[in-house]
């Protein structure tokens, strides 16, 4: 499926649900946002995104705390998981969608390129995912984060 | 030029003075955001964005005061600037674009489709402009309103 029929059908379900997203992004930049919101009549569903690109982003915006950041680095599932959290609570959305990962070139944190960490946290809690894209290429692992956080979405809301 | 030329041009000439950007996004929903973090190496300039697609997050997100957006409505370049500045003095950046149009299709808060405010706020204020670009559509008004953003930018750190 595009990534534009995911999106169409992630909004048209919550909006079945009367429910709003919100969206927390490292590696992506606000593609999921943008993504979510290229559908027509998304501003029901949409209530915010947070681009938080760099660490002290993730600090300020969505209250990740210094100490995981230190002891697991922003690309791993405790992070994704405090991001996700950080955006439930600081929205009014009824879930939230987190990415945090190297999309590349070249790896960091000793973390290979294309390893992408997810976060979804809703009324039931909060559970994370890794996927490893590969070295695709920065385009190329930046689309697939976006196809699998729509997927987890429209999981968790079918 | 391409909105990847412009976006690397403007990233270059902010890595040259040592200063970051941050984003205030509503039309556009992230594509600006999404634009500067597709270059690569853009984590040394990009600091933060800030999606504020519901008037509740641009209240919560970028400090709009409710009094601001009742007397002008959201696409207003009253809001547009204190978009701009909100987003500056909540971020590193030293310099901040914010954008705030009706993407279509339709028009709204009986303002015509196509119709986007832009601010933009560094050391020396905030300055805003509003540009109809007319009913292109929903995909090409978001691109126009990103190329329009990044070349205020790019004037103001040229």
């Amino acid at each position: 499926m595009e990534l534009a029929d995911l999106a169409t059908r992630l909004l048209a379900r919550m909006r079945a649900r009367g429910e709003m997203i919100a969206t927390a992004e490292s590696c992506t930049g606000g593609l999921i946002a943008a993504t979510l919101t290229e559908v027509p009549g998304s501003s029901d569903v949409v209530d915010r995104g947070f681009v938080t690109y760099s660490n002290a982003a993730k600090i300020d915006m969505l209250g990740i705390r210094p100490a995981t950041l230190k002891a697991f680095g922003a690309v791993s599932e405790e992070i994704a998981a405090e991001m996700a959290g950080g955006a439930l609570g600081r929205s009014r959305a009824a879930v939230a969608i987190a990415v945090t990962g190297i999309a590349g070139p070249g790896g960091s944190e000793f973390k290979p390129e294309g390893r992408v960490c997810f976060g979804l946290a809703d009324a039931g809690g909060v559970r994370t995912e890794t996927v490893d894209f590969g070295p695709l290429g920065r385009r190329a692992v930046r689309e697939a984060t976006v196809d699998h956080a729509l997927r987890m979405v429209l999981v968790a809301v079918d």
